[in-house]
């Protein structure tokens, strides 16, 4: 790894602290970045470097997964901190930056290798990158990089346009896009299981797979998000980005090599071959759903329509589930069937992969009425792979039964997404990053849900909170199910059914 | 199940105390035996029921699984057991047995159902079997079944001559021959992990599977059977039946159904493919040992030679490892390592699926040295099931490193071997009973060995007492290796290092 100055734009904001500040001091901790540290802070404020140094150790201690205590390695780390106060709007804040950084890069020795980390609205993505490069900040004479965050736009046209912004300042292989379900280990594991394990590759095919099965369920709420949130909804802000990167991760065909450009091919390859959904049956294909009253861990919760800051007619989805073909012949037939939601029962990411029955209906063997194998990968907020399987029951003498054979990363000192994805930047390494073409194509696939909800031709299901979703969900996956939903109590029963007569009712689009 | 009389020969040996017994009584507290039961046990001895019965009571006490505990069900059971003198070689003697199998019919109300155990010698086998026929306990209303034990014939001649002698008096349809590897709930299991998982189907074929390597390895000697092991050695102790029964249990093909006779059909069609040893060649793909003096679980253990009853110069082989290929499309090409020996590291058996390489010489990813694929089914001591796959080491950024994910069946409370073999009998199923045809074919596989050894062509290498056997037997693997030998350690190597002059020494056949 080369050193580097680290230029974070939004410095003094929840990202930072909560994210990127305990990244940076545990890459620094774990030996991982080279050369002297050079952070300089950007943000509105006017700050000391030692109030902004202050804030960083604050922030280490509140959310750092490594205890923090003080050792000369510690000051170094908050020394490496510096502020620059600025505007995104004020060019001359940008040449003072200039300044800034120009005078770090030569009493630390560095390289003008330069990253800027954009920890700030999408709203000022273009204006900071026209800024930068109008100061002189980009004319390096090493790299430099960008690292942005979603939302990559609201939707296609808007998502192009702010991509033509950046690109002005910033070529494709210098910008970053972090989508931090890219970061987690189980998904970054996803590739290396399937080309490095010849038992799974050989599964990986639609000639075995029954179907796929991608959820990211939630059990909050809206949460202090209500003002985003209920102008994004479940498809801005989890599907078009992370659930359709899970697609792309889970059915990429195996590199030749492990190479970044590799794996961006083939995750192009499987966005672009996602067969498009067609305006006339698009209800049968994607069902958004919102949350009614329910009760979550034998506490009632409200309705979305309930929450501060949402209005009582509010339309917007807090689920979304799809059923999507890949038209390739790896995958020709194999629904995959993807679904994010809030307050729902449990709290998980997970991708079940269901097998093929065994026979079909070729013997006598159905009639043992044999669960179908499945690989079961957790991601979070537990990590582990299950095989289930068959096997006799010795006292039954000869009952089938499925037992789980399983794997879990039971480690709690794992790196977390933004320090995989950081060092990843800073080595330059995109494998793991959200290439323009993955955003444009994603956006392009779910241009049509955005018409029809726009539209009022989408209907919207409601579901109890501390469900499993809106029961027309189950729909989509005709006799299959969707596996490994824990079943709803009794208790939960009874008091969703006082609901029940308008949480399952369908009401249509605004 | 049809009620029935269990008449027992040899009821005061060894293992109707330790096994058979046990097991009557645990099908029958488990409520697996239909009807009144009756044993009628048969021996040299003068014996009235009542001692009989304290015998059986004596040998619960000492070898059930299940804790026996005094109750009217407990004294039901011992009841039902009754005791006849019998000298095998007088017919008068099978005429008054006759008698009281027929009194305790009616008296229980049983249909003329008759299973005979002949837990006696095989020398016997032919004149019971006889006199049975003469004396006309075998005409009978119902059905009559022989069960039998191992050794069935010291090679093929032999084996011929025994089994003719049976069928004069029973069709191969009442000859349960039990091979007590088969009631190993694992080994039963095998079949039913092939037919009911399709992910474990579609890899069970050459094109995935890189060699099988069955092991069953003892920490124990020759114990106080010199005798009868000093003749037969581990090729008729172990290997001839147990070892090449699990061959054909792992190589057979999915059976369209299950019933008996498809596997029984598929498992002679295996042990038919194997491909027969040629004299030319046999010493390169079959190994004999012998072990020397050595250390187990730290304490010093004598050489075979140095055991009681076995004489200095004995030529007798205590391990034998074999290489052998299956000529079936389904296994060419595909080598299967099996080896058996006494006074090994370790006490295990288990198969080991090893499955080809990702990608051989593709592309860059071999310089990664990634472990292959491993299915682990461990028979015994414990019972499993792992699958040793690649992950990434998210602490060590993409590192790979095999993980196992592994089912154990961690149940004490599992049926014996003998339990489910005499429950099967009883039902007449004859599932996992050694056929005669795998017996003649078997014998027919190793007759080679058998003249080689007495022909003084197949060398015997001696091996220290707590190794995973002889070094020559490594050499069957070429470039592979035998998986999950545990290392031998540096204590015993440095033990093992004062014997390796002559324990590495290959000594030529007697």
């Amino acid at each position: 790894m080369e050193s580097s100055t680290f230029v974070l734009f939004g410095a003094t904001g929840d990202l930072a602290k909560r994210k990127i500040f305990p990244a940076l001091y545990n890459l620094f901790a774990d030996g991982k970045l080279s050369g002297p540290l050079s952070v300089i802070g950007l943000g509105r404020r006017t700050l000391t470097n030692e109030s902004f140094q202050a804030g960083v150790l604050d922030s280490l201690h509140a959310f750092s997964r490594r205890k923090v205590e003080d050792s000369p390695e510690l000051q170094r780390f908050l020394k490496s901190f510096e502020y620059s106060v600025l505007d995104v709007g004020h060019p001359e804040d940008y040449r003072k930056l200039l300044g800034h950084v120009q005078r770090r890069e030569e009493e630390l020795g560095l390289p003008q290798n330069r990253m800027f980390y954009l920890s700030v609205g999408p709203e000022f993505f273009g204006e900071i990158a026209a800024n930068i490069n109008a100061s002189g900040l980009g004319d390096t004479r090493g790299w430099k990089r960008l690292i942005i965050e979603k939302p990559f736009g609201t939707d296609l046209e808007s998502a192009r346009e702010l991509n033509d912004s950046l690109n002005a300042a910033f070529t494709e292989e210098e910008i970053f896009r972090i989508d931090h379900f890219l970061g987690k280990p189980m998904v970054q594991n996803l590739e290396v299981l399937k080309y490095s394990n010849p038992v799974l590759r050989a599964l990986w095919q639609n000639r075995y797979i029954a179907n796929v099965q991608i959820t990211a369920s939630e059990t909050v709420g809206v949460e202090e998000r209500a003002g985003y949130y209920d102008k994004a909804g479940a498809l801005r802000d989890m599907f078009q980005n992370h659930m359709l990167q899970l697609v792309m991760m889970m059915a990429m065909q195996l590199p030749k090599g492990s190479t970044p450009e590799d794996v961006r091919s083939k995750k192009r390859h499987v966005i672009q071959s996602v067969r498009p959904l067609l305006r006339e049956n698009l209800a049968q294909n994607v069902i958004r759903g919102q949350y009614a009253a329910g009760e979550i861990n034998g506490r009632p919760v409200d309705a979305y329509t309930s929450e501060p800051g949402i209005g009582p007619s509010s339309q917007n989805e807090t689920y979304i589930a799809a059923r999507l073909f890949i038209d390739d012949p790896l995958w020709d037939e194999v629904p995959f069937y993807i679904r994010t939601g809030k307050r729902m029962k449990e709290k998980s990411t997970r991708i079940v992969i269901e097998f093929k029955e065994p026979f079909n209906d070729l013997h006598n063997l159905n009639r043992l009425n044999l669960d179908p194998n499945l690989l079961i990968i957790d991601i979070g907020p537990e990590e582990g792979i299950s095989l289930q399987l068959n096997t006799k029951n010795p006292r039954q003498h000869g009952q089938l039964e499925p037992v789980s054979i399983r794997h879990d990363s039971a480690n709690p000192e794992l790196p977390e997404a933004y320090e995989n994805l950081i060092y990843d930047a800073l080595l330059g390494d995109a494998t793991f990053f959200a290439h323009w073409d993955e955003v444009e194509l994603s956006w392009q696939w779910v241009q049509p849900i955005i018409e029809a909800t726009a539209g009022g031709t989408l209907p919207l299901h409601l579901y109890p909170a501390g469900s499993n979703g809106p029961a027309a969900a189950d729909e989509l996956l005709g006799d299959a199910h969707w596996w490994l939903d824990e079943p709803t109590s009794d208790a939960h029963n009874k008091i969703t059914a006082v609901h029940a007569a308008d949480s399952e009712a369908v009401r249509p689009g605004a």
